[in-house]
């Protein structure tokens, strides 16, 4: 018997509608679909984004793939969801891992392909890509993110505000993602450079609840997990 | 009468399964599908990737908007662009733009979508995201783009070595685009500091035609125009 094909799919950043087709057909054909367990140990955010086009008679596994920084922790975490699905794989069985935006962006499928690559390398590996983030959010706000010339770079937003500072020397688009924890600091760092009316917030972006400011909301609220800040170095629209 | 909407629809970056089940859902119901002309005048890339789901009965316009650096006579081709697109809305027609990868990432939809805003900021719009390049080029490497804290750069290939360099000292990954012009160069600059096990190259990235450059191919050969430069700064999958 043959073993079974590993699929990492990219299922956009929220919209159920923003899943590629080719995401679609895969995640209908594979008879087991897994995911990372969201703090309450059921299946994540990936899952419920694509509910609506599982059936019943799928496999979903919900593995343990905890958000901490400690890698003593990581490393046995994302080695047992291996093993969990190289069960399955070696049954035969394909299996579809879905991630929330793409599968090669801060995503958790970086870390199963690594095991799989160093532990299982004859298993079959194909990766789909999805919509990210930024992108939907530039979308949302009818803006280019990047346009002609101009160059772009993505932070996850756990820097300093030294490295924003250094981003913004060289890039024309800086987007911070997850921001947070850093809303405050970098909300004051914008006032204070008269930079406000650059920088546009979304929080949820293409979910049912996305919140598009196009003016940033002062700091004191707390801000969604999902809320990404976009810095454009000039308010021109077409640079 | 009421005016039509004029949708803006990043198709995903060749393969036509890439694109959205929202922008495959907008295409088909709309009359008039747009993009920009090719080199020889006719309907262009976007077109022939969503091909497969047009039909008959849609109107393709092909509209004129040249690839040069001049704005003389960029501005003057957008401005007839949409005035062209607003002719099918003003007669109550929704309007796809359809444009490769991503509406809001280095893509022609942008000069529109200025023009409408400035000149015809009646008009509903609403901009659905695709998969970009680099999104797809790492899925096609098996690699992570950007993982935990790393920090994504993305240049379009139009800049100094120097550019690279400093874009090198701040990011984890950069993305050089369309990267044949200055391909000999940067491999020149990469074979001089032993980086070249930590760059990949990709021509028509999932297009039917993709070819996937693990090591890189000595320059002399002529690279395809869409041909993507990434650059690891750690060789480590996961960082």
């Amino acid at each position: 018997m043959s073993t079974g094909k590993l699929y990492g799919i990219g299922v956009g950043p929220g919209d159920p509608e923003l899943l590629t087709l080719k995401g679609l057909r895969i995640l209908q054909s594979v008879p087991v679909v897994a995911c990372p367990q969201d703090r309450r140990g059921e299946a994540g955010w990936a899952s419920r984004i694509v509910a609506q086009y599982l059936v019943s008679t799928q496999k979903l596994r919900a593995l343990h793939m905890p958000f901490v920084p400690e890698r003593e922790q990581l490393e046995p975490a994302w080695a047992a969801a291996a093993d969990l699905l190289y069960e399955d794989l070696s049954a035969g069985l394909d299996v579809a891992f879905i991630t929330e935006g793409d599968a090669s962006f801060y995503s958790t499928f970086t870390y199963l392909l690594g095991e799989f690559q160093t532990r299982y390398p004859h298993i079959a590996i194909e990766v789909v890509p999805g919509v990210c983030s930024p992108l939907a959010a530039a979308a949302a706000l009818h803006m280019p993110l990047v346009i002609g010339s101009e160059v772009l770079t993505v932070m996850p937003a756990m820097h300093r505000l030294a490295d924003l500072e250094q981003a913004l020397l060289h890039a024309d688009t800086v987007v911070l993602l997850k921001v947070t924890g850093v809303y405050e600091p970098v909300y004051r760092w914008l006032e204070e450079r008269e930079w406000l009316g650059q920088a546009f917030l979304v929080e949820w972006v293409s979910g049912a609840n996305q919140q598009v400011h196009r003016c940033l909301p002062p700091p004191g609220e707390k801000l969604p997990y999902f809320s990404l800040l976009v810095i454009r170095r000039s308010a021109h629209l077409t640079g």
